[in-house]
């Protein structure tokens, strides 16, 4: 997923704030669902980030276009762990492994069959 | 209410992004309700802004503390009209006229009384 | 231009926090200087809102897709008066008139003949 | 540093975008320089995050008066290390150790002896 910087994203200090860079990886893991006409708000319930590590490499700057990638580390029945990274160019910026959980009625809650389905043709063709 | 600028106010022209000063101007007119233990999140309803006229004067900047002081124009049974400046010392930043609405279950809705009440109240001492 | 709605943009009410929309019309702004491979920040000098008119009518929600039009309804030798819309297909969300003023060094200043013949080329050809 | 939870900082899911929590701590972190009339842009330099490992515990609602509090790892001559926690009252929502580094002109920086006094009296006395 591609994804243009605007002056909404940088700070001050004249590049990208940077929790903005959890921000992108979030809308790249969005964008999977709505992509498909899915939603991450699906089956009653939705994804929580429990843990995460990340490195800030290198900076992206106004009018830079941007990529997230991503690769799945492991798909379980109710969480799901995956590694994202964002690129300009064939530059690194930015890496992060996170923990999501899916939650329902507050929560962590297994996925329906039909969610199991959607989770692995999303996660597992990259 | 006085506010700090923060980093994440601020975008690479070195200045507060425009778009924050309505955000400031909204967590003023929040905090009227949460400093009295109340919500605008009140009564199964909420308010939605409808109309804005604004004046963008000068630039707030990294590490500023800004100031928004308000005067309500009108106060009707289920809307608001309120003029909101924001101050850096004696500096006018910014001043704006918003028209809001109470809104319930997607309707504009009046108030109940004891809102009409805390309306009064918070909306008639400034 | 063309924007997703992610968790980012929306608020506890469910919905697109207000002063959002601001973001998206000056993102789509912004757009059309990089999409020709020049940018907003240009010739020393960068653009800055200094009056608003705008009417908020419905609300977007989580996975729309929205659409942001412009109208140039003034263009100037160091400002502009710019209306856009913004779209969910044939629905208008929100509309908004911005006089926008050129600053280089902190103060109003005439395009360059480079630069004016590029807004030209944006703003005179919708 | 307390921080109240305003509509901006929620998401559609009802509670704190995830992202949030890196901007509450970076607030805590320049409004420990803002405080004493100093700033994190100091000497013409700033700090720059590198690395992070956080855990997201439990979630933050509109309203809700937060806290953020700090401890200080290792206070290197270029670098930091601080393990900051949300509370709300006695709940842990949020814990965060980063990895800061001072740079200057784009590169890393040993601080100046008056920056590297301002730090050790900030980062000493929790």
């Amino acid at each position: 997923m591609k994804i243009r910087i605007y002056y909404d994203d940088t700070d001050a200090g004249g590049i990208v704030y940077h929790a903005n860079y959890l921000k992108f990886c979030e809308r790249a893991r969005s964008e999977l669902f709505f992509s498909r006409g899915s939603s991450p708000a699906i089956d009653g319930g939705h994804f929580v980030v429990k843990h995460i590590v990340a490195d800030f490499i290198a900076s992206a700057k106004l009018g830079d276009m941007i990529e997230v990638r991503h690769e799945i580390l492991k798909l379980g029945g109710a969480s799901l762990e995956l590694k994202q990274e964002i690129f300009r160019n064939d530059e690194k910026l930015f890496s992060i492994t996170s923990t999501l959980v899916f939650v329902k009625d507050g929560k962590p809650s297994r996925f329906s069959p039909e969610t199991a389905a959607i989770m692995k043709e999303i996660f597992s063709n990259n």
